[in-house]
């Protein structure tokens, strides 16, 4: 293991590379059989399940449920909406037969070309159009409205470059679908949801996030608004976090979605859309990790603390799990996750680097001269500080300590965020700047030649229009025209 | 309401029509676009979260973790087992193609025929092969051994005839994979998984089962004895809820999974699977529920007491949730799920039907006059039982309340099923008694013909040779031939 984990790329030779090591050596995912989808290992999928029931009990305070809607899409539902055909009718798994066949020789098997689809089939890559088309039989009053269904499931987007959590063929996501009798109540939910990601981010994830709204060209296909959280990445990229689409009547049009208002007269439905995903892993993953493994916010952490006895034979190790236990009794009352690694067909030091890549926030050790001191030793993840402490009064030590690295991590990716913000002027200065990451807060003039320009010369899209701010009239960097607003200009993944 | 529950359709007019009325008009299930897909709605999804959440704690306990495997798997996989080529490849949703385009009017897309793949994907039907060809990367030495995997997730059968939650082509379950170093460990792992299945079942559902294993006949393809808990419709046939596989060294052999055994000696290693779906939902239904609705168990219902005020005018209401908050609260710190209904678009008596429908355990209604005399209106779904009881002391009456329904329904299910399981040792008898369902338990002289002719005469077939009792040998009701085991024979869904 020591050795392994000398074979951690180290973050400032070569980021990405660092990223999918980690990835690999810390269990988290690996890539599978099938192109571009990762297999999601039992550590990785444990972070995944922290999240979600964060989330869903987020979600379900505002008066979400949850319900399933089917995989496959009939191929004919994607372009009934015109704007969203356009976005997600392209790379797309289709399946167009329903039946294998041994083959002649029985070796093998074929695909039973007598079993073909009369109409193509659509593994989901969102489920706008099936989802509509299933609440036009649920809506007829404004006693149905409003309607909010959350779904976890797994969705599928044939990307051509695909990176493990960042961006994989299939995925696993939720995706929030509500609709609503006014254009005022849908546009507050998109806001609402937007603001259930940024908290579950900054306060659970211990990831700082910018809020605002996208550009015309970075909208979701069939969006009136789409509202997104972006954090910033180790190396100064951005990623885009979750994103709520604000979506007008565009789908309740397009699938005759109507209710009967008050007056008894039909309206179309208001509709929103929204959605995280595995994607949050990577940005955990990128947010705080170092050139030791992951570090993990205590709140998402699978293991929120492990204890390692180090002993000579079993009468030792009896003596020092006795001390332990009541301990561990005490945690896990308090609702913390304790990992008692007793095992002995590992050294020590080997348990120690193991834990440190998997990024557990507090280890405590405890060894024969401990027992006779009544000490032990605890070290923290993130600052991997070190302390030999008395074992009297360890419990509320480390509840104490599991909150401070909360806090402490949250603080030092802000801090550095926020070291890495520019507001910027001079397009010239930007061009030159933006080669090495960060946020750059520039006057806009809200033309798509602009942007493209921008792309084109750097690399570096408009992330979004900033919620942080009180917004200031100006010049635009690029065309010198009058700007409205600055935007967040970023590279991002 | 009240007109629309006179349309469910009685069980005994046609139970099956029964069923598919209540799946609708509880609001569980219905049909989708897609064909044989259902949409699970959130009161039925509700239903299945409460499931998942118990049998996932129980599975942890167990030392089971949970990972994510690809919903698409290489069709060359599947004929690597040649059983499992057998069974599974088969029915099957095909990816073909990974890109649609514009048609040529704009107005329409299809199928890119310049993305066709190099060799085909099948939407998961079970993940046997997947799994077996990531553990191979997984498993090295004995250190590795148990290694146990369970995945939650959406599959896919391309059946002929469905039925909302009993037989639907897309259905979502979980399923366990693991890998032990000996064959003794992995077939306690199979039995050991069966019983937590029949615990669940038991406890947790209300619903008694009959835990057995079955004939070669009726195995899982690849397997080398499948376990399987059958329990009793209440029209007598069996319903197979769930099964646990032992897959003796098929898969590790087809996938060539070896581990280095203590010795440092290369050995094929051990498997089982095992799985539970959303038909699970279907025996929920099919073993409690009644001409008025479903009859939810207490630990498995979404909403475990409604309570509706009855009021005229918006003081009385103020007067009636004052007294009813401090009890709604309590009844909430015990962990009770509580529903307040005090909407004023709907007549008390709609929202009694409506209640009734959804099976809630638990209904309390208090008027003016309850309001009055101290009292409060107390109905169990179970025994439709109406009661004005005490104020006083309502919190610990409910509590024991909800107790009482779940033993009764378990006891009502129970005592249902042994009236309906006999022993029969006479063929003629057994095909005249056999049309009106019911468990029956006869000798078998184990031959696949014996099976065959009982499937041809009567529709039923052999569920399992169960656990319940010492098996005594005997002669084969249809061959006359000796026998060495009573099995359990049944009609089924």
């Amino acid at each position: 293991m020591a050795k392994e984990l000398k074979e951690l790329t180290k973050r400032a030779e070569n980021y990405s590379q660092w990223f999918n090591d980690l990835i690999v050596k810390a269990e988290l995912a690996e890539q599978s059989a099938v192109r571009g989808c990762m297999v999601i290992k039992p550590y990785g999928y444990a972070i995944w399940e922290k999240m979600q029931a964060q989330l869903d009990k987020m979600f379900k305070e505002t008066g979400v449920q949850n319900a399933y809607f089917p995989l496959l899409i009939p191929k004919s539902f994607l372009s009934r909406e015109a704007e969203h055909v356009k976005g997600f009718a392209k790379e797309c798994a289709v399946v167009t037969h329903y039946r294998l066949k041994a083959s002649e020789d029985g070796n093998s098997v074929e695909v039973d070309p007598s079993a073909r689809l009369e109409e193509e089939l659509i593994v989901r890559p969102t489920s706008e159009t099936i989802i509509w088309n299933t609440y036009k039989n649920w809506i007829h009053s404004w006693r149905d409205l409003p309607l909010m269904c959350n779904q976890w499931c797994n969705v599928m987007r044939w990307e051509m470059r695909t990176r493990p959590f960042l961006r994989t063929s299939e995925f696993l996501w939720q995706e929030g679908h509500t609709a609503h009798a006014t254009r005022e109540e849908a546009e507050e939910e998109a806001r609402t949801m937007l603001r259930v990601y940024a908290d579950f981010a900054e306060k659970w994830m211990a990831v700082p996030v910018v809020q605002g709204v996208k550009s015309e060209t970075e909208r979701f296909a069939g969006a009136l608004d789409t509202y997104t959280i972006e954090a910033m990445m180790q190396d100064g990229k951005a990623l885009q976090s979750g994103t709520s689409h604000f979506l007008g009547q565009n789908f309740a049009k397009s699938f005759d979605v109507t209710y009967l208002n008050k007056e008894n007269k039909p309206e179309y439905v208001w509709a929103t859309s929204w959605g995280v995903s595995t994607r949050l892993i990577g940005a955990l993953i990128m947010t705080h990790s170092d050139d030791n493994g992951l570090v993990l916010p205590p709140k998402i952490a699978p293991i929120q603390v492990v204890i390692v006895p180090i002993f000579r034979g079993d009468e030792q190790l009896q003596e020092i799990s006795a001390k332990l236990q009541p301990v561990i009794k005490q945690l896990r009352e308090l609702g913390i996750t304790v990992k008692y690694d007793d095992s002995d067909n590992k050294r020590p030091g080997f348990k120690f680097a193991d834990y440190e890549l998997k990024g557990v926030p507090v280890r405590l050790a405890m060894g024969g001269r401990d027992l006779e001191n009544n000490t032990i030793e605890i070290m923290r993840r993130d600052t991997l500080e070190k302390e030999n402490v008395s074992f009297d009064g360890i419990v509320e030590r480390i509840k104490h300590l599991l909150d401070d690295i909360q806090e402490n991590i949250y603080r030092k990716a802000k801090d550095f965020r926020d070291a890495h913000i520019y507001e910027c002027d001079d397009y010239e200065e930007f061009k030159e700047k933006v080669k090495d990451g960060g946020f750059f807060l520039c006057h806009w003039d809200g033309t798509a030649e602009t942007e493209e320009k921008i792309k084109a010369d750097t690399q570096a899209t408009i992330r979004c229009v900033p919620f942080m701010f009180e917004q200031t009239e100006g010049v635009d960097m690029v065309s010198g025209k009058p700007a409205k607003c600055r935007v967040l200009i970023a590279r991002s993944y």
